[in-house]
């Protein structure tokens, strides 16, 4: 039997291996692709540092981690017609059953019976993987590999940044992960006229201006409230978009809202904290939560910024590792001096 | 000097008096109005209390209280054009500023320099009060004078439960004071097909069936989570309409909403507590605040609602006093053992 | 091999036969039913009659005939898992791709390779058949097979109501055949405050009226444009719904809609004609062409409105033939004189 | 008496002159504005020409013609508290009278009673001018005066294209006139990922190449319809704007826009022509009439995108005349040779 190389949490604790394992087989509505660049997420970094989310949430070990994915079509599998050997793909990583009712009013990214690559089954950490055919998203124009990999997280951001109205809006992103920097270049290319970026790592703070923030703020040397407020003419935002899961982030996010306005949380807050829903109901908030992406309207949108070259992901992926290097990624997300990082199996 | 009857909120603590006070004079945009109904609004209650919110909020004492009103005109100011001598009228009790931001971006509801009747300004607990023209509504139906005078509430129940889809939808309503009670009213006419409610007040809850609730709980016997999950398959609602500000009650309805559900707020909580939000984003909800009525396509919808007969509110009006026995009405509000109770002077 | 009885489009030309023909096999991702009761649509009657529509889109002859079905599922594909034996079902008659772009954006009722039973593909008029699985609308709830049948088109009428804004809105429906009449039911149950209808039949506007109408209007007898805008106070309705096909009608719908109203299309006008573009443009007219359902939100809103008793589909259905006497149905169409006519097999 | 020059139209017949008249004297409710700029709508043109629109339409006369303005302040009413001397403004054109049905659910654009500059009162083609303060939109930001004068017709652009989703969607706009041309840049500004516009005035087509338009067609030299499809892999564009009036021009919009596209309006056909609406139906279209500018959500944002330099006007000021000199403006506007046409007083 044929083995590759993948990454493999093998055990319900810190880390992970890189092991030789199987070559997968696809099954009849699956196809097999060759592993071409494959990125590393937030997500991915909990799983190896084994965080408390985590521990509850992963239950199957030993599994191949990770889910952003260029690949290339090797097999296909008996029943699947509409892909083709060879084709360049991404893949939608949440997959859903089709039956649910999430699934049949729209919603199949927040479906009752979903299942996500490297969470819940095998992921692309690896030199092959195996794609449902109806999660694979096939490449038809000329985008590089590397920002094929990345086409799921900047899913995740134009999702949150259209999740309402951008156009002529000022915009707060409190949090400059790679999705709080891919938001800026999403809201940047949709028509918000001010974007007001905040972030804790210089590293990235840099980077947010680099890509077109037109303010950038460090909460560790600036009144986040006060400054935002100069910077709107005492008025607040129009919009929030929350990428950081911080609680002093979220509660300066709220006092900075104006009234009417959107807040929609992306980052997820490590704990339930105290809120003061009087104002939500007095400020006429709209709090929005958001994960995935519309399956697949999110992802024509994704392909077409790409492709029409009104977004230019280049800078937001600063490091490149081979896959059996992936330990050298880990770590270098946890300093949180870097943009996208990609693997190369 | 001409004077009338009027309850004045007269000292900084629990309680109001019933004083002689000059009839006031409308300005050049406003009108005079005889008050034929006026109604007592949970704010009343507040002020009259004098509870921590009442306290802060409140900055001009003495001031008449009130702000739910059938009035007729007996005066217009020189530059009003619109509205005739003796027409009927109800109130919009915001008066917006008609140029901030707000105000020009359809939001004249939360302006930035709203004041209110009863709150802000002297109200209409009285024999006559000054209306602004831009806020008087002309009733040109035949609806009779205690619906007038309930127009405004009703208008938040429309603003809360059409708020985002509601046909065909299955709604929690949590909290069943008048608003809430309203509310089943106004589902039920926009086509939920499915109401359930929750009270902890049984005259309420008997009322609440009465209205149309599909199924009414009482979280005093029922166990609130398991009960709607039970009527509902499983699933939740689609819908939670929190009027209560209470907490339990509000993490009720959040465990209750189905992934990618609307939760619209119109109840306040008295303090802020704990959320949480990782919950908002995993389930995709959409939380919203809610307060006051679109000036003034609501005011449109509650007229034709009434006018119309979709909506009867004759078994939510269960109390009428003369002015004079405000204090009746009060005391009777504050045990919870009625509906909407009308004052006439 | 069995058999059993079906009535079949045998050759292009007016009329249909009644036949003996192979029961069918369904494939691993389908469901074969015995049909409990079908009913007649227009397009059935087109097809029968044979007009210009019918000769340029009907391909395949011989076709059973017929979409609107209830059926009891008597063997279940190898690869259908969430569809049991014995289960009641109703189908969604647009047959989708599910890997074109309008699939993939939400828009599945508008796929680029849709099939439609009965009309590109075998229908229902026999005794068994063929439904893809993921076609197949199960029924969970209590629902008379009579209205399970009659779901398909009551889908028609909701997703056109709720194309827009309906409750506390002034409506017009130009055209009474079951759908129009449908959506006055809707209409009526999503909170529509002045329903007006229009038809030059008088068998069905009686049955307007019956169902709820606040005004029904034959344009034979009463001038349109006057009428509407007397019973909307000069103003114009909010929301036209066309139903005709009709060019006076389509032409009067538009003269009585307000500025910024929606003006919604069902109906199939048989001929391209002249409109008034400018009128759309100074009027700040919305024109919406619909067709199908939404997959499957509208299906869940069709059940829930049934199944709560919201919609009482009854007084709609008002002959019954067995599926030998369908050319009685097809005549009786064919007068007008009718609502919904079901056959049984 | 002071007195000013003025462009009047002075007669039912083409041509306009330049006279001396009186310097208005604005109502306690207004302002009066020293004319630094003024800009050429296509509307001014008609007038001019004398065509049959405005045979009907206009009623005055004598009238001052001309509706874009950027204004200095020089005297303010007794009623007006929010506008200060020496204030740079730009106005709204479509004076709205507040207490409409249209008006007062958000709709005051196309406001019952609506008055516009320089068609139904005296406009702005003068040295001063007077405008009703609820009308003058204040300039606090940085534009320059020829880009205050522009904001109305942007105005319109903005409206048009924001009146659904463009964020990630392909574009046809038919039509490159003035507001056509600022179509392309806002479309650009907000996130349409394919903009192909067409015109059959050459000097237009370059400048529309120049704006950013991806594809520039000329219907005298391609085929439209053929290019379109081409350019969109065979399945037509997500959203066409039309800004021509023309019907050939509309009939192949119709044909390349993809079922469940939306199609926009702005252009004002001269005559009723033929539409297959049935072709609306079954490709499940939205067509939408728009004309004016949303008070004023759409002037906020017209401010932010020129004030953040997201839109630059600069290349679509072509020609810049003195007052004096409108009849060279005019006969340039016939020709179609030009883009934006200023006059300065």
């Amino acid at each position: 039997m044929a083995t590759m190389k993948a990454v493999v949490k093998t055990k319900s604790e810190p880390g992970a291996e890189l092991l030789d394992v199987p070559i997968p087989t696809p099954g009849p509505n699956e196809v097999l692709v060759k592993v071409l660049a494959t990125s590393i997420c937030g997500t991915d970094l909990h799983i190896y540092q084994w965080n408390e989310w985590a521990q509850k949430r992963i239950k199957k070990i030993p599994q191949i981690m990770g889910h952003e994915l260029c690949g290339q079509v090797v097999d296909v599998g008996a029943n699947v017609k509409h892909i083709k050997k060879d084709s360049i793909i991404s893949a939608e990583t949440h997959i859903a059953c089709g039956y649910c009712y999430l699934c049949r009013i729209g919603l199949a990214h927040i479906c009752e019976n979903v299942r996500i690559f490297g969470v819940d089954i095998d992921g692309v950490f690896a030199e092959y993987a195996v794609v449902p055919a109806s999660n694979a998203w096939v490449i038809e124009e000329r985008i590089p590999n590397d920002y094929v990999s990345v086409m799921e997280p900047l899913g995740n951001a134009i999702h949150t940044v259209l999740g309402g109205e951008i156009a002529g809006n000022t915009v707060l992103i409190t949090g400059c992960g790679p999705i709080g920097l891919m938001s800026i270049l999403v809201c940047k290319a949709c028509g918000a006229t001010k974007i007001i970026a905040t972030e804790v790592n210089e590293y990235r703070l840099h980077l947010a201006k680099k890509l077109g923030a037109d303010i950038v703020l460090n909460p560790k040397q600036n009144k986040i409230v006060d400054s935002v407020l100069e910077y709107t003419n005492g008025k607040g935002v129009d919009v929030v978009l929350e990428m950081s899961g911080n609680q002093s982030a979220i509660n300066e996010g709220l006092k900075v809202l104006r009234p009417g306005g959107r807040y929609s949380i992306l980052g997820i807050p490590e704990k339930p904290f105290r809120i003061d829903l009087a104002d939500v109901v007095f400020k006429y908030f709209t709090i929005q939560g958001i994960n995935g992406r519309l399956m697949f309207s999110t992802w024509y949108k994704t392909t077409r910024f790409i492709a029409s070259g009104r977004i230019d992901l280049e800078p937001i992926i600063t490091h490149r590792f081979r896959l059996e290097e992936f330990k050298k990624g880990m770590e270098l997300m946890e300093t949180g001096n870097c943009g996208k990082i990609l693997l190369y199996p």
